[in-house]
Protein backbone atom coordinates (compact mmCIF):
# COMPACT_ATOMS: atom_id res chain seq x y z
CA UNK A 1 0.00 0.00 0.00
CA UNK A 2 3.14 2.39 -0.21
CA UNK A 3 4.14 4.99 2.15
CA UNK A 4 0.62 7.03 2.77
CA UNK A 5 1.03 9.91 5.26
CA UNK A 6 -1.81 11.34 7.53
CA UNK A 7 -3.08 15.02 6.74
CA UNK A 8 -3.00 17.19 3.87
CA UNK A 9 -0.68 19.45 4.24
CA UNK A 10 2.41 17.64 2.87
CA UNK A 11 1.39 14.32 1.01
CA UNK A 12 4.38 11.67 0.58
CA UNK A 13 2.70 10.97 -2.77
CA UNK A 14 3.81 14.24 -3.79
CA UNK A 15 0.06 14.77 -4.87
CA UNK A 16 -0.79 18.43 -4.24
CA UNK A 17 -2.77 19.04 -1.03
CA UNK A 18 -6.29 18.21 -2.93
CA UNK A 19 -8.66 21.63 -3.39
CA UNK A 20 -6.20 23.62 -3.30
CA UNK A 21 -4.51 25.58 -6.80
CA UNK A 22 -7.82 25.42 -8.83
CA UNK A 23 -9.75 28.46 -7.87
CA UNK A 24 -11.76 29.60 -10.22
CA UNK A 25 -11.38 33.01 -11.77
CA UNK A 26 -13.26 36.13 -11.36
CA UNK A 27 -13.56 38.71 -8.97
CA UNK A 28 -14.10 37.44 -5.26
CA UNK A 29 -13.52 33.78 -6.29
CA UNK A 30 -10.03 33.41 -4.40
CA UNK A 31 -11.69 34.54 -1.36
CA UNK A 32 -14.96 32.65 -2.09
CA UNK A 33 -12.51 29.40 -2.45
CA UNK A 34 -10.67 29.86 0.55
CA UNK A 35 -13.93 29.92 2.31
CA UNK A 36 -15.32 26.84 0.89
CA UNK A 37 -11.90 24.69 1.49
CA UNK A 38 -12.15 25.37 4.86
CA UNK A 39 -15.68 24.68 5.69
CA UNK A 40 -15.26 21.57 3.91
CA UNK A 41 -12.69 20.65 6.21
CA UNK A 42 -14.48 21.93 9.15
CA UNK A 43 -18.28 20.16 8.11
CA UNK A 44 -16.24 16.60 7.76
CA UNK A 45 -15.19 16.86 11.48
CA UNK A 46 -17.84 18.82 13.46
CA UNK A 47 -20.75 18.12 11.04
CA UNK A 48 -22.29 20.17 8.11
CA UNK A 49 -24.91 21.40 10.87
CA UNK A 50 -22.54 22.80 12.79
CA UNK A 51 -21.28 25.03 10.31
CA UNK A 52 -22.85 28.26 11.00
CA UNK A 53 -21.66 31.23 9.64
CA UNK A 54 -20.58 33.09 12.46
CA UNK A 55 -18.12 29.27 13.49
CA UNK A 56 -16.62 30.09 9.66
CA UNK A 57 -16.15 33.58 10.36
CA UNK A 58 -14.58 33.64 13.45
CA UNK A 59 -12.52 30.24 11.93
CA UNK A 60 -11.37 32.18 9.39
CA UNK A 61 -10.77 35.85 10.55
CA UNK A 62 -13.33 37.51 8.43
CA UNK A 63 -16.78 39.55 9.59
CA UNK A 64 -20.39 37.53 9.53
CA UNK A 65 -21.34 40.31 6.87
CA UNK A 66 -18.14 39.63 4.91
CA UNK A 67 -19.52 36.38 5.03
CA UNK A 68 -22.76 36.57 4.14
CA UNK A 69 -21.60 38.40 1.06
CA UNK A 70 -20.78 35.24 -0.56
CA UNK A 71 -23.18 33.25 1.49
CA UNK A 72 -26.77 34.50 1.78
CA UNK A 73 -27.47 32.29 4.38
CA UNK A 74 -26.33 29.22 6.41
CA UNK A 75 -28.23 26.70 3.76
CA UNK A 76 -26.37 28.22 0.68
CA UNK A 77 -23.43 27.78 2.44
CA UNK A 78 -24.12 24.45 3.22
CA UNK A 79 -24.99 24.17 -0.06
CA UNK A 80 -22.09 25.38 -1.67
CA UNK A 81 -19.80 23.17 0.83
CA UNK A 82 -21.30 20.11 -0.53
CA UNK A 83 -20.55 21.65 -4.24
CA UNK A 84 -17.04 22.15 -3.24
CA UNK A 85 -16.79 18.63 -1.25
CA UNK A 86 -17.94 17.05 -4.49
CA UNK A 87 -15.32 18.55 -6.56
CA UNK A 88 -12.60 17.23 -4.01
CA UNK A 89 -14.14 13.97 -4.61
CA UNK A 90 -14.62 14.01 -7.98
CA UNK A 91 -10.74 15.06 -8.32
CA UNK A 92 -9.69 12.77 -6.19
CA UNK A 93 -11.94 9.61 -6.87
CA UNK A 94 -13.56 9.52 -9.79
CA UNK A 95 -11.24 11.16 -12.68
CA UNK A 96 -8.05 9.02 -11.67
CA UNK A 97 -9.83 6.39 -11.89
CA UNK A 98 -11.26 7.01 -15.37
CA UNK A 99 -7.75 6.19 -16.85
CA UNK A 100 -8.92 2.36 -16.36
CA UNK A 101 -10.79 0.66 -18.74
CA UNK A 102 -14.74 0.13 -18.18
CA UNK A 103 -15.95 -2.50 -15.82
CA UNK A 104 -13.91 -4.16 -13.55
CA UNK A 105 -10.46 -2.60 -13.42
CA UNK A 106 -12.43 0.55 -13.03
CA UNK A 107 -14.40 -0.63 -10.48
CA UNK A 108 -11.29 -1.68 -8.65
CA UNK A 109 -9.82 1.53 -9.42
CA UNK A 110 -12.82 3.38 -8.04
CA UNK A 111 -12.84 1.96 -4.80
CA UNK A 112 -9.31 1.64 -4.54
CA UNK A 113 -9.38 5.49 -4.82
CA UNK A 114 -11.86 5.84 -2.52
CA UNK A 115 -9.72 3.96 0.20
CA UNK A 116 -6.97 6.19 -0.60
CA UNK A 117 -8.40 9.21 -0.26
CA UNK A 118 -9.71 7.84 3.04
CA UNK A 119 -6.68 6.71 4.59
CA UNK A 120 -4.80 10.33 3.18
CA UNK A 121 -7.31 12.03 4.82
CA UNK A 122 -8.51 14.12 1.74
CA UNK A 123 -11.29 15.48 4.48
CA UNK A 124 -9.61 15.50 7.69
CA UNK A 125 -12.57 14.37 8.92
CA UNK A 126 -13.11 11.02 6.88
CA UNK A 127 -15.47 10.84 3.92
CA UNK A 128 -17.75 14.24 3.74
CA UNK A 129 -20.72 12.57 2.51
CA UNK A 130 -20.56 9.36 4.89
CA UNK A 131 -20.62 11.95 7.88
CA UNK A 132 -22.93 14.52 6.11
CA UNK A 133 -25.77 11.97 4.70
CA UNK A 134 -25.50 10.13 8.52
CA UNK A 135 -26.44 13.44 9.49
CA UNK A 136 -28.66 14.94 7.00
CA UNK A 137 -30.95 11.38 6.61
CA UNK A 138 -33.57 12.83 9.07
CA UNK A 139 -33.53 16.37 7.47
CA UNK A 140 -35.82 16.85 4.63
CA UNK A 141 -34.70 19.44 2.35
CA UNK A 142 -32.43 21.10 0.17
CA UNK A 143 -29.44 19.80 1.81
CA UNK A 144 -30.33 16.75 2.05
CA UNK A 145 -31.55 16.41 -1.50
CA UNK A 146 -28.33 17.37 -3.10
CA UNK A 147 -26.48 14.90 -1.04
CA UNK A 148 -29.07 12.16 -2.10
CA UNK A 149 -27.58 13.27 -5.71
CA UNK A 150 -23.98 13.00 -4.80
CA UNK A 151 -24.07 9.62 -3.24
CA UNK A 152 -26.91 8.31 -5.42
CA UNK A 153 -24.22 9.15 -8.21
CA UNK A 154 -21.76 7.06 -7.01
CA UNK A 155 -23.49 4.27 -6.70
CA UNK A 156 -25.43 4.39 -9.77
CA UNK A 157 -21.63 4.79 -11.73
CA UNK A 158 -20.76 2.04 -9.54
CA UNK A 159 -23.86 -0.21 -10.95
CA UNK A 160 -23.45 1.12 -14.35
CA UNK A 161 -19.50 -0.34 -14.30
CA UNK A 162 -20.67 -3.56 -12.68
CA UNK A 163 -23.10 -3.78 -15.45
CA UNK A 164 -20.28 -3.20 -17.97
CA UNK A 165 -18.56 -5.96 -15.68
CA UNK A 166 -20.85 -8.69 -16.81
CA UNK A 167 -22.13 -9.69 -13.45
CA UNK A 168 -25.53 -11.14 -13.18
CA UNK A 169 -26.61 -8.72 -10.54
CA UNK A 170 -25.32 -5.20 -10.90
CA UNK A 171 -27.36 -3.35 -8.10
CA UNK A 172 -26.29 -6.07 -5.56
CA UNK A 173 -22.55 -5.29 -6.42
CA UNK A 174 -22.84 -1.87 -6.13
CA UNK A 175 -24.39 -2.54 -3.06
CA UNK A 176 -21.44 -4.52 -2.11
CA UNK A 177 -18.76 -2.04 -2.48
CA UNK A 178 -20.76 0.92 -1.37
CA UNK A 179 -20.86 -0.98 1.73
CA UNK A 180 -17.53 -1.82 2.36
CA UNK A 181 -15.85 1.20 1.25
CA UNK A 182 -18.32 2.70 3.79
CA UNK A 183 -17.33 0.11 6.77
CA UNK A 184 -13.75 0.87 6.14
CA UNK A 185 -14.09 4.69 6.73
CA UNK A 186 -16.20 4.15 9.87
CA UNK A 187 -13.67 1.27 10.87
CA UNK A 188 -10.88 3.71 10.83
CA UNK A 189 -12.07 7.09 11.77
CA UNK A 190 -13.36 5.27 15.33
CA UNK A 191 -10.85 2.86 15.92
CA UNK A 192 -8.23 4.38 13.82
CA UNK A 193 -7.89 0.70 12.50
CA UNK A 194 -5.72 0.95 9.06
CA UNK A 195 -6.05 -2.65 8.77
CA UNK A 196 -9.67 -2.02 7.63
CA UNK A 197 -8.23 -0.72 3.80
CA UNK A 198 -6.73 -3.82 3.60
CA UNK A 199 -9.76 -5.59 4.26
CA UNK A 200 -11.81 -3.87 1.96
CA UNK A 201 -9.53 -4.36 -0.52
CA UNK A 202 -9.39 -7.86 -0.24
CA UNK A 203 -13.22 -8.33 0.02
CA UNK A 204 -13.77 -6.05 -3.38
CA UNK A 205 -10.99 -8.58 -4.81
CA UNK A 206 -13.19 -11.37 -4.15
CA UNK A 207 -16.11 -9.80 -5.33
CA UNK A 208 -14.66 -8.64 -8.75
CA UNK A 209 -14.93 -10.72 -11.66
CA UNK B 1 -39.48 -10.80 4.39
CA UNK B 2 -43.03 -10.76 6.03
CA UNK B 3 -44.78 -7.36 6.56
CA UNK B 4 -42.61 -4.98 8.80
CA UNK B 5 -43.97 -1.70 9.69
CA UNK B 6 -42.10 1.79 10.28
CA UNK B 7 -42.55 3.24 13.87
CA UNK B 8 -42.23 2.14 16.88
CA UNK B 9 -45.58 2.37 17.97
CA UNK B 10 -47.26 -0.96 16.62
CA UNK B 11 -44.93 -3.59 15.14
CA UNK B 12 -46.86 -5.85 12.66
CA UNK B 13 -44.61 -8.81 14.66
CA UNK B 14 -46.33 -8.70 17.61
CA UNK B 15 -43.30 -7.56 19.57
CA UNK B 16 -43.46 -4.97 22.52
CA UNK B 17 -41.96 -1.98 21.45
CA UNK B 18 -38.30 -2.13 22.47
CA UNK B 19 -36.60 0.00 25.39
CA UNK B 20 -40.50 0.18 27.18
CA UNK B 21 -41.60 -1.74 29.90
CA UNK B 22 -38.46 -2.37 31.51
CA UNK B 23 -38.21 -0.31 33.58
CA UNK B 24 -35.91 -0.68 36.59
CA UNK B 25 -37.36 -0.50 40.34
CA UNK B 26 -36.30 1.95 42.64
CA UNK B 27 -37.45 5.34 43.32
CA UNK B 28 -36.88 7.26 40.10
CA UNK B 29 -36.24 4.76 38.24
CA UNK B 30 -39.35 5.08 36.11
CA UNK B 31 -38.40 8.74 35.28
CA UNK B 32 -35.00 8.31 34.62
CA UNK B 33 -35.75 5.14 32.34
CA UNK B 34 -38.68 7.53 30.28
CA UNK B 35 -36.23 10.35 30.07
CA UNK B 36 -33.56 7.61 28.76
CA UNK B 37 -36.48 6.42 26.32
CA UNK B 38 -36.79 9.83 25.12
CA UNK B 39 -32.99 10.52 24.76
CA UNK B 40 -32.22 7.42 22.85
CA UNK B 41 -34.86 8.21 20.04
CA UNK B 42 -34.05 11.77 20.22
CA UNK B 43 -30.33 11.30 19.54
CA UNK B 44 -30.81 8.51 16.87
CA UNK B 45 -32.91 11.36 14.79
CA UNK B 46 -30.78 14.59 15.47
CA UNK B 47 -27.42 13.42 16.74
CA UNK B 48 -26.02 12.51 20.32
CA UNK B 49 -24.24 16.30 20.52
CA UNK B 50 -27.68 17.87 19.89
CA UNK B 51 -29.14 15.93 23.23
CA UNK B 52 -29.12 19.08 25.66
CA UNK B 53 -30.58 18.81 29.37
CA UNK B 54 -32.71 21.98 27.95
CA UNK B 55 -33.55 20.38 24.74
CA UNK B 56 -34.53 17.14 26.78
CA UNK B 57 -36.61 19.01 28.99
CA UNK B 58 -38.15 20.55 26.77
CA UNK B 59 -39.26 17.75 25.05
CA UNK B 60 -40.46 15.80 28.08
CA UNK B 61 -41.97 19.23 29.51
CA UNK B 62 -39.84 18.59 32.66
CA UNK B 63 -37.83 21.72 34.35
CA UNK B 64 -33.98 21.88 33.61
CA UNK B 65 -33.26 21.48 37.40
CA UNK B 66 -35.75 18.05 37.55
CA UNK B 67 -33.42 16.63 34.48
CA UNK B 68 -29.76 17.61 36.26
CA UNK B 69 -31.49 15.76 39.61
CA UNK B 70 -31.23 12.44 37.13
CA UNK B 71 -28.19 13.80 35.41
CA UNK B 72 -25.60 16.36 36.30
CA UNK B 73 -24.43 17.24 32.90
CA UNK B 74 -24.75 16.84 29.26
CA UNK B 75 -21.81 14.18 29.65
CA UNK B 76 -23.66 11.87 31.91
CA UNK B 77 -26.23 12.19 29.92
CA UNK B 78 -24.96 11.07 26.56
CA UNK B 79 -23.34 8.20 28.90
CA UNK B 80 -26.31 7.25 30.17
CA UNK B 81 -28.30 7.27 26.37
CA UNK B 82 -25.48 5.01 25.19
CA UNK B 83 -25.96 2.67 27.89
CA UNK B 84 -29.66 2.65 27.20
CA UNK B 85 -29.31 2.32 23.10
CA UNK B 86 -26.74 -0.70 24.36
CA UNK B 87 -29.66 -2.47 26.37
CA UNK B 88 -32.15 -1.74 23.53
CA UNK B 89 -29.78 -3.10 21.01
CA UNK B 90 -28.90 -6.57 23.03
CA UNK B 91 -32.46 -7.08 23.75
CA UNK B 92 -33.42 -6.44 20.27
CA UNK B 93 -30.43 -8.16 18.06
CA UNK B 94 -28.09 -9.92 20.62
CA UNK B 95 -30.33 -11.75 22.58
CA UNK B 96 -32.24 -13.35 20.14
CA UNK B 97 -30.01 -14.42 18.11
CA UNK B 98 -28.26 -16.25 21.11
CA UNK B 99 -31.29 -19.06 20.18
CA UNK B 100 -29.12 -20.19 16.87
CA UNK B 101 -25.77 -21.96 17.12
CA UNK B 102 -22.69 -20.79 17.19
CA UNK B 103 -20.52 -20.04 14.05
CA UNK B 104 -22.38 -19.34 10.62
CA UNK B 105 -26.16 -19.69 12.32
CA UNK B 106 -25.47 -17.27 15.10
CA UNK B 107 -23.67 -14.57 12.24
CA UNK B 108 -26.84 -14.94 9.99
CA UNK B 109 -28.88 -14.48 13.05
CA UNK B 110 -26.97 -11.13 14.46
CA UNK B 111 -26.72 -9.91 10.90
CA UNK B 112 -30.11 -10.48 10.17
CA UNK B 113 -31.84 -9.36 13.28
CA UNK B 114 -29.29 -6.10 12.98
CA UNK B 115 -31.09 -5.74 9.12
CA UNK B 116 -34.36 -6.02 10.97
CA UNK B 117 -33.82 -3.92 13.39
CA UNK B 118 -32.94 -1.03 11.56
CA UNK B 119 -35.80 -1.91 9.04
CA UNK B 120 -38.39 -1.74 12.07
CA UNK B 121 -37.21 1.75 13.69
CA UNK B 122 -36.34 0.11 17.14
CA UNK B 123 -34.05 3.91 16.79
CA UNK B 124 -36.63 5.97 15.04
CA UNK B 125 -32.97 7.41 13.17
CA UNK B 126 -31.81 4.28 12.42
CA UNK B 127 -29.06 2.47 14.02
CA UNK B 128 -28.40 4.92 17.08
CA UNK B 129 -24.67 3.58 16.91
CA UNK B 130 -23.80 4.28 13.33
CA UNK B 131 -24.92 7.61 13.75
CA UNK B 132 -23.56 8.74 16.99
CA UNK B 133 -20.10 7.16 15.84
CA UNK B 134 -19.81 9.02 12.94
CA UNK B 135 -20.71 12.15 15.07
CA UNK B 136 -17.98 11.59 17.71
CA UNK B 137 -15.06 9.87 15.51
CA UNK B 138 -13.73 13.44 15.92
CA UNK B 139 -14.26 14.13 19.34
CA UNK B 140 -12.05 12.28 21.46
CA UNK B 141 -13.09 11.78 25.25
CA UNK B 142 -16.04 9.48 27.46
CA UNK B 143 -18.39 9.33 24.91
CA UNK B 144 -15.87 8.42 22.19
CA UNK B 145 -14.63 5.91 24.33
CA UNK B 146 -18.38 4.20 25.56
CA UNK B 147 -19.31 3.82 21.98
CA UNK B 148 -15.82 2.07 20.60
CA UNK B 149 -16.62 -0.14 23.47
CA UNK B 150 -19.92 -1.15 22.61
CA UNK B 151 -18.84 -1.23 18.74
CA UNK B 152 -15.93 -2.80 19.41
CA UNK B 153 -18.15 -5.84 21.54
CA UNK B 154 -20.50 -6.14 18.55
CA UNK B 155 -17.10 -6.48 16.23
CA UNK B 156 -15.29 -8.63 18.15
CA UNK B 157 -18.38 -11.21 18.90
CA UNK B 158 -19.11 -11.21 14.37
CA UNK B 159 -15.08 -11.96 14.73
CA UNK B 160 -15.36 -14.75 17.50
CA UNK B 161 -18.14 -16.40 15.76
CA UNK B 162 -16.40 -15.84 12.32
CA UNK B 163 -13.58 -18.01 14.13
CA UNK B 164 -15.92 -20.79 15.44
CA UNK B 165 -17.57 -21.11 11.72
CA UNK B 166 -14.34 -21.99 10.67
CA UNK B 167 -13.55 -19.49 8.30
CA UNK B 168 -9.90 -18.80 7.22
CA UNK B 169 -9.96 -15.25 8.06
CA UNK B 170 -12.25 -14.26 10.99
CA UNK B 171 -11.15 -11.03 11.14
CA UNK B 172 -12.10 -10.15 7.07
CA UNK B 173 -15.45 -11.88 7.56
CA UNK B 174 -16.08 -9.68 10.41
CA UNK B 175 -15.47 -6.67 8.49
CA UNK B 176 -17.35 -7.85 5.72
CA UNK B 177 -20.57 -8.57 7.74
CA UNK B 178 -19.65 -5.34 10.11
CA UNK B 179 -19.62 -3.45 6.60
CA UNK B 180 -22.70 -4.98 5.00
CA UNK B 181 -25.16 -4.06 7.62
CA UNK B 182 -23.73 -0.85 7.89
CA UNK B 183 -24.29 -0.42 4.10
CA UNK B 184 -27.54 -1.22 4.12
CA UNK B 185 -28.69 0.86 7.37
CA UNK B 186 -26.68 3.85 5.07
CA UNK B 187 -28.76 3.21 2.40
CA UNK B 188 -32.14 2.61 3.65
CA UNK B 189 -31.99 6.15 5.95
CA UNK B 190 -30.93 8.06 2.81
CA UNK B 191 -32.95 7.42 0.02
CA UNK B 192 -35.68 4.96 2.04
CA UNK B 193 -34.77 1.82 -0.30
CA UNK B 194 -36.02 -1.13 1.67
CA UNK B 195 -34.46 -3.41 -1.28
CA UNK B 196 -30.81 -2.36 0.64
CA UNK B 197 -31.66 -4.89 2.99
CA UNK B 198 -32.27 -7.95 0.62
CA UNK B 199 -29.62 -6.75 -0.76
CA UNK B 200 -27.39 -7.38 2.50
CA UNK B 201 -28.73 -10.65 3.35
CA UNK B 202 -28.20 -12.00 0.25
CA UNK B 203 -24.40 -10.72 0.15
CA UNK B 204 -24.24 -11.71 3.92
CA UNK B 205 -25.70 -15.86 2.10
CA UNK B 206 -22.52 -15.53 -0.31
CA UNK B 207 -20.05 -14.77 2.51
CA UNK B 208 -21.02 -17.40 5.14
CA UNK B 209 -19.49 -21.18 5.11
Amino acid sequence: MGTRTKGRTAPANGRAAPGRGRRPDGEGGGARQAILDRAVDLASSEGLEGLTIGRLAAELGMSKSGLFGHFGSKEDLQLATIEEASRRFVGEVVEPALREPDGAPRLRALTDRYLDYVERQVFPGGCFFAAASTEFDDRPGAVQERLRGAIGAWLAELERQAGLAGVADPKLLAFELYALVLGANSNYRLFGDAGAFDRARRAIDGLLP
